[in-house]
């Protein structure tokens, strides 16, 4: 199954804030529930909420009320807004709302009912392009993998973060299935515990050998000689190369320097903006101080304690050893090297 | 009412599992209740388990079922073992133990009751000294906070990680009480929250201005300039300098370095450890991976999944700006400035 998929007319998401303890899934049958999933981590991940942005906008055009096609163009722009909204830090979700408004504005539907299956049909390519994606990168990062290696991963960027494979966690994959031997530490990733309870889930499920390890003590590790490598996804990678991620990348990508580890960011080209010159022009998320206090309703911490909660942060460029994207492995100086992946895509004809 | 103190007979401790939620007190008749008290956490702090080690001494030799002399001394040995063992890593719970012992060997006792007087006349100068050792490290460490500064504070370091008052809080709540206007982020400190709730609890009722934040996103506030300065304590300080604290505390002083913040650590010299050559061989204590998963019985992670959960790292010393000490600051080259601040308690009077 799916992170996110299209049945009938309903916006189909695995239930995230469940897991692991529960599989289950969740039917919308209106875009602004897709838009308050979204809000809410029902669903999450930079690729995952591109496709459901994108299966969110085929469901508006869905419910659209009217059939005259104007209308229908202005209800969707309305819905776009909305959904755009929903979280603020990954590029995705405005990137694949967007592709979805392209294709709601191209000037060749005789009624709604073909602009609708236009957009079905959009969104669901989007979705299976993802996953190719996603193999494809798995195959290029696969060779950063060793035999023997000790990797550290962060946050959850596997199946559950995409519409189904993974980036960072994709690359595990593929080497795993190259059947390279290592192991991997998940970093917890506080307050929503994304490592601990979403990356562990699947790699348990893939059979992977890992361990999970509070945040704060990756340092650890990788002082002791033990971490050979660090992963990780983004939700927004600029123009320069500054990665946006969950909060504690920075810390790794520090830690990773000064012992000498090469870390690497796993993203596809959609997550590349390069209209943001660096990574300080991008809003960072703050989300409620209840996920740090009440994680999952576990009362860790008082209601009368205050408490900051910054979703993600930045990494400056200069730290990382390069970026994983479905066309090769982007090196230093990125200015240059994104620009030349991102170009590859309207040459390549991927999915 | 103090951390750790000695009322007839018994050694009665705060109970800082339970807290902030509730105030509560245990009281231990046996002094491998105590020993097991340590190990449980029911203490903890490098310089408190130091005082709590010498209150189980004084218990031991209460509860001694022998008035030869010679043979409570052999009692009170097998207890210095079982005591000292109830934890590795803060060599205060051996100074505490060790200083005990001394007194327990001297040649000037007529019977076990004279012993027991001095003994527990000596736990209680253990404790005094340790509170007033802190005063004066606050004192000394307050000058290091300036009007408008936000302090990133990990771990607990208050009167509950002491007798009283605190060592690196102790230092805040010096510059507290001298008017200074200055903000504290404390680190939540996972697996066992004691930013979250034992430094929150003690900010708290002193009225100074905190925040909590993820352990992981203190980078976040480094980076962006908010924070001025880094206060830790320590478990033990090696001859070199480096610092063996609280895990978590390595990724700070890393994150401190390149960001060009200061990073202090506050320890009383009874945490400092000549024998010691340098950090790398002191052992770090493991413990269990439920700290990690259930979280004061909160699940937040399947019993299945595997977890590493060591509770200190090795901060080189090359990342100290310097140790506070209650004679003072001792600045790089530490080799030197550290032996002579554990030469001054031979001449210095303490308490």
């Amino acid at each position: 199954m799916r992170t996110v998929e299209w049945i009938n007319g309903r916006v189909r998401m695995i239930d995230q804030r469940q897991l692991p303890w529960n599989f289950t899934h969740l039917d919308f049958e209106d875009y602004r529930e897709v838009a308050q999933a979204i809000t809410d981590m029902v669903v999450r991940g930079a690729p995952a909420i591109g496709a459901t942005g994108a299966f969110g906008m085929a469901l508006a055009a869905y419910q659209c009320p009217t059939q005259v096609l104007g209308d229908a163009l202005d209800y969707l722009e309305v819905a776009a807004i909305i959904l755009k909204k929903s979280r603020p830090t990954a590029v995705n979700l405005a990137w694949g709302v967007d592709r979805m408004m392209q294709v709601a504005r191209e000037d060749v539907y005789r009624n709604t009912k073909d602009m609708l299956s236009a957009m079905i049909k959009e969104a669901q390519t989007i979705a299976d392009q993802d996953v190719v994606i996603n193999q494809l990168m798995g195959k290029h990062g696969a060779a950063l993998i060793r035999d023997g290696d000790v990797v550290i991963h962060h946050c959850n960027t596997g199946a559950l973060a995409t519409v189904d494979y993974g980036t960072a966690l994709g690359v595990i994959r593929t080497a795993w299935e190259q059947k390279k031997k290592f192991r991997v530490l998940l970093t917890e990733t506080r307050p929503r515990m994304q490592g601990a309870r979403l990356s562990a889930w699947e790699l348990h499920q893939l059979g992977v050998p890992f361990e999970i390890i509070p945040d704060s003590s990756a340092g650890y590790y990788m002082r002791k000689g033990e971490a050979k490598l660090v992963l990780v996804g983004a939700d927004r990678v600029a123009a320069n190369g500054d990665t946006i991620n969950k909060i504690g990348t920075y810390m790794l990508s520090v830690l990773a320097k000064e012992n000498n580890i090469p870390f690497y960011t796993v993203a596809p080209t959609s997550t590349i903006d390069l209209d943001m010159p660096t990574g300080d022009q991008v809003p960072i998320e703050e989300r409620s101080a209840d996920e740090v206090r009440t994680p999952y309703g576990n009362a860790l911490i008082p209601e009368e304690y205050p408490v900051r909660n910054p979703a993600f942060d930045v990494t400056p460029q200069r730290y990382l050893a390069g970026i994983v994207t479905e066309h090769g492995i982007a090196l230093p100086p990125f200015k240059e090297s994104l620009a030349r992946m991102v170009a590859a895509n309207s040459t390549a004809k991927v999915g």
